[in-house]
């Protein structure tokens, strides 16, 4: 990655300019320079929080000097059902992404957050709840919102036992959240060191995933299993863990899951996914996090530091979020 | 398959003992004759309508003469979950199949209704309602409850739009019952004959899975879709036609799904499998069917015929269920 220089659009009636003062880095980010790409230059970052420094003229959310979020999607068709219900991430013509994506008006590229200045309706703009830090908030606008909406969505709390596989940036944040939802909280990790540290983060156990012995005893335990796991692995192990009628929803995406469909006819069992989250739950999951006072775990860098902070970000070396701080210069 | 001689145990106190009149052909009859079998010489047979001809000293539920139905499980540990819950489908210590399993009691081998007596413990062991033809109930107990638990599971009713993917033993059946629930109900088959023949059963539409055009004009329609295709195949345009959170339930269980996992995440979707169901679901649905007056599309046979209809089963040529007819001799 290199500095490269383009300009932003002047505010729509309906967009608000964002000073950014930092962004996330999301595994994402590094799958886009790489390989998911679409076109280049590429900018990435749709972890972007920022102040409001000018609003078009039918801005009615926001004012100048407000400090704002921008997560992952920054348009919709806005009339399909999921949209209607603010499930805009769910769009059926596809929602508009942060970057690397096309403009619904102009037909312009979207660039991402790795920069000084992002515009946007204010319809995806997201007020910062007061009281959190702002680089630490950063990250609750991908991997916050991606990990609290599906454990909204199967109604995770007190009674429940939940797995959370694969402690890194949106795994971290989900134990912090299930725990706060009021659920039994194990995390399922494949480090020594991480499944001590997850009790730290809330987790009531951490498990070694590697160990087959322990991970028999999972057997029949939880409600729901979140899994932030974002290669092909055997799922088995953590199917057979599900109780009657439980779900595990990965998030990791890879081209296959490896399973066996048996188990999950032994148990009623499902096996789901999720994207990323809409307006609704983001607003939802920004005054828990405001409730909770939850962040995350981030370690700040300047954006010189990125290309060594991409490749810690592969080798799983982070606890547990890099934020860029645009205030360090470019 | 070929004639063969054994004795029935003497009915211990909670047994009633069954002659049998029907059973129903069950595509598994035939996986366990070929290859899934675990012990031979193996009698098959889990749809099962006879009359009570003798019952044990503690047996309150049936007296001698009555008419009733023995499906795939007679036994489970009865002190688990899912076995307290009358879900002993999913007994964790693993319910004792009809046929081909292991007396919990005295350890000998359980075999199926293809002769001429049954004897079991009343817990398992149903009354055939009033009013249903009973070589046409048979089927009831295993392609009948195998679809009618998880139509419940998933809430289908007015309002919901319920896909039923081939249209077989249990798919025809999966279309009446969606249809007596109250759904719109649409039959996906490779036959051409089949897609018009469905709306026989109770479908609104039958729709030609082979043809491209119409699999995508059904992008986003439905709430549920039960999959009763027992081979693997490319599920993905299934999972398009699903709408946000809704879940394929494929009860086919080949070694592997064929589907993109990407597809889930668009939609917050789901893959589920079920197995048969417990006493509850049993008692339910059979109340369901005397309700409606739904049985299954029988074709009666001779046990002199059954090697011919197995090969008839795995060709597909069956409308939709054979059943044998005990008292035409073995």
């Amino acid at each position: 990655m290199v500095p490269w220089s383009f300009e932003r659009r002047a505010p729509r009636p309906k967009d608000v300019a964002v000073k950014i003062l930092f962004c996330g880095v999301c595994h994402s980010d590094v799958h886009y320079m790489k390989a998911w790409g679409q076109q280049y230059p590429l900018v990435p970052g749709h972890e972007i929080v920022g102040e409001v420094i000018e609003t078009g003229a039918e801005v009615s959310r926001f004012k100048v000097g407000d400090k704002v979020m921008i997560g992952t999607i920054v348009d919709s068709c806005r009339h399909c059902e999921p949209c209607l219900s603010e499930n805009e991430i769910y769009c059926r013509e596809f929602p508009t992404v942060t970057f690397d994506g096309t403009d619904r008006v102009d037909g312009s590229r979207t660039r991402g957050g790795y920069c000084e200045l992002y515009v946007a309706d204010e319809h995806f703009v997201h007020l910062l709840p007061e009281g959190l830090d702002p680089a630490a908030a950063a990250p609750l606008l991908c991997a916050g919102v991606t990990t609290y909406a599906p454990l909204r969505h199967w109604n995770i709390g007190p009674g429940k036992t939940v797995g959370i596989v694969g402690i890194g940036g949106l795994g971290h944040l989900a134990v912090k959240f299930a725990r706060a939802m009021g659920a039994h909280v194990v995390a399922f990790t494949t480090s020594p060191k991480k499944a001590e540290q997850a009790l730290n983060l809330g987790a009531h156990e951490g498990v070694l995933s590697t160990d087959a012995e322990l991970m028999a005893a999972q057997a029949y335990r939880f409600d729901f299993i979140l899994d932030t796991v974002s290669v092909r692995y055997p799922m088995d192990p953590f199917l057979i863990a599900l109780k009657l009628d439980a779900t595990l929803c990965s998030l990791g995406i890879p081209d296959q899951f490896d399973f066996s469909p048996m188990l999950l006819a032994m148990g009623r069992r499902s096996i789901a996914s999720s994207g990323a989250a809409g307006t609704l739950d983001t607003r939802e999951m920004l005054a828990f996090c405001a409730e909770h006072n939850i962040v995350a775990d981030v370690e700040v860098i300047a954006m010189s530091q990125i290309n060594e902070a991409f490749e810690r970000v592969e080798k799983g070396d982070v606890h547990y979020r890099f934020v860029v701080d645009l205030q360090k210069g470019l």
